[in-house]
């Protein structure tokens, strides 16, 4: 099992910490957002005498309300196509425990959630990695990439869109090209679509692999609340598939570990009676935060950045050799007025060794002022580590 | 992964309820005691704006506390030796994947709770199981026995203490036997103690593997706020251990999947504050059911039962040659009054083929009065299945 390549930074961020330096933190995806109040309110007022088990795939009034939700979305979502998961996380162990054996493989378009790397190797996955790099914004490869990589263990192409760490959305016809290759190769095409609504632009949109004709079969959808709702301490993700034996194999999993949580489903249930209005300022703010972060970094001499069109990160590359001992530094040496600012770097999205040295995740859910701040801290940290 | 061999009979109760049958529920372990209300009303204060992830190990707060609460019952537990977790169910799973890799043998004293054998092949891990009979009260088998099962391959032996199915509690000279042959092979020993409260005789007494000198570097107890205080809708567990190669890889299991679920461990973490006189009622109540359920089986002729010491179950063999056949019987095509039962075929708690055919596993989590009528059925089901 690796350690998160994120975490591993923690114990420098604490002692910075008890030295009296504020950490701004860049490094994580922890919203500062607030919660959607009718969540909160469903819990405080839910009448539990007996808090029991609910049923393995989640409550039955949840599980009806979500398939509406997403057919609202333009989703062909059932009730009885999905399946609720503690987090997005075990969404996709069971996705991978019900389309792979060990010793199978997965493709997967790296940079990549450093996550997906554990649950692989916890399920005895192979992860073959397909490159994209910052060069080309993150854009899928050529399709002849992906099919100079299978070979007959390969199982399925996880996809994360928008993406984690990149930002990157996918386009229509990127979307259409991998339902192409799963069909074609006979794969599963799995997709975290966990950063559904996240989208900042006008003229682009998101292309859920539910929605490609033919794929059916193939396409399985993970889910959470988790970003959608800033509620990632709920831990309530979900499964979504048409096909019967593959959710036939996630409920055996499901029924193993006898139920996701019950307290955390009746604030999601409840949250999918959140008011638009919310997300209209959700997203308005998200939109403020990302405008600003690209243009305060595009502002330092030798930083390079794709401007995401989604989630809430950023890969940026930066004129250092190695931005692992430079994200360490800047908690272990560097302050300005006692402040410094922790970055994820981003060799831990990266399965290919070598590859992404110079390169760190950026979050931004921090508030405008302080991601102004952040990066000025980082640009004279740049300065400073470069003389 | 293999169906859940209890819930595998849900279609047929279903269609009982569905025809205006009454299903008394002998087949599962969720009780009807209420959860202490100083749990639920933590929760409807607890003021939350931003549901966050917490610490991936759970709650800083709530570990120092349950460390205390442990010293209280006895245990030499710190703080650093625990790593919360979403139930029972998760504990197991990280303790299997931190202790053994792909193709390594675990020894589980059969008939065992099913779903070990599910987390078992989700982590590729072989289940070698030793056989503890009805003949002999489940008692553990001789030393012998578990050494001509151990390859170079076998990592751990894991025992459930009570047990569930059947209700065993182990003595203090069983679990220093199994102490020593841990010790003798290198062994991983796997405690599941999560019914630890559940002891309903004056005389006897639980024996933790935490507190058996000489193999604290083996010992590692799996614990879950369940059953303690009926909150098996929480989904809050724990790993316990004093081995730090152990602990730092549930470690980075526990970080994949980020955290714990927020509101059960605020429900947790006031559950410690229960008072002692709740535990005293519960447990009376559960020795009544426990002695009530013992005395009506003893009286139907032919079926023999072990009486259970702890948890809350029981193994029972039934004069009929096919207990899964007659569990769907009772559900197909038995009523009496309009009711029926529901019971546990305890072949799916055997992963030797061919044994316990003719047990079923019960759970005295019902009612007294529940419970004789249910037993009655039971009765008058047994004498017209055999004309």
């Amino acid at each position: 099992m690796p350690e998160s390549p994120i975490r591993k930074l923690v114990p420098f961020a604490d002692s910075a910490k008890k030295k009296g330096v504020k950490v701004y933190h860049l490094n994580i995806g922890q919203p500062d957002i607030k919660t959607p109040e009718v969540a909160i309110e469903a819990v405080k007022n839910a009448d539990i005498r007996v808090l029991e088990y609910s049923h393995s795939a989640g409550f039955e009034s949840y599980r009806n309300k979500l398939a509406a939700f997403y057919q609202n979305a333009g989703l062909l979502v059932e009730s009885q196509d999905i399946i609720i998961t503690t987090g997005g996380s075990e969404a996709l162990m069971f996705a991978m425990g019900s389309t792979m054996d060990q010793g199978d493989e997965i493709i997967i378009p790296e940079p990549f959630y450093a996550n997906y790397n554990g649950f692989s190797i916890a399920s005895g996955i192979k992860v073959v990695p397909v490159i994209s790099g910052i060069e080309s914004g993150f854009a899928l490869p050529p399709i002849e990439e992906f099919e100079k990589l299978i070979t007959p263990r390969t199982k399925a192409i996880l996809i994360c869109n928008p993406g984690n760490p990149t930002g990157y959305l996918y386009s229509k016809e990127e979307i259409e090209k991998l339902a192409a290759i799963v069909k074609k190769h006979d794969l599963f095409l799995i997709a975290d679509e966990v950063y559904r609504e996240f989208i900042y632009d006008k003229d682009v949109q998101h292309h859920s692999v539910l929605n490609v004709p033919g794929i059916e079969q193939n396409a399985i959808m993970i889910d959470s609340v988790s970003k959608r709702y800033s509620m990632c301490g709920a831990r309530i993700g979900c499964v979504v598939s048409k096909n019967k034996e593959v959710m036939q194999t996630v409920m055996k999993f499901a029924q193993a570990r006898l139920s996701p949580p019950t307290y955390a489903q009746i604030a999601s249930e409840a949250a999918l009676d959140t008011p638009q209005t919310y997300f209209d300022e959700v997203i308005a703010e998200y939109k403020e935060r990302r405008d600003t972060l690209i243009a305060e970094l595009q502002k330092i001499e030798g930083v390079q950045v794709a401007t995401p069109k989604g989630a809430f990160y950023c890969i940026a590359k930066l004129p250092v050799d190695n931005a692992d001992k430079f994200a360490q530094w800047l908690l272990e040496e560097f302050e300005d007025n006692k402040e410094t600012v922790m970055v994820a770097p981003a060799s831990g999205f990266y399965s290919t060794k070598g590859v992404g040295q110079d390169e760190v995740r950026i979050a931004y859910v921090l508030k405008k002022e302080d991601l102004v701040r952040s990066v000025e801290i980082l640009k004279l940290a740049l300065a400073k580590y470069k003389a």
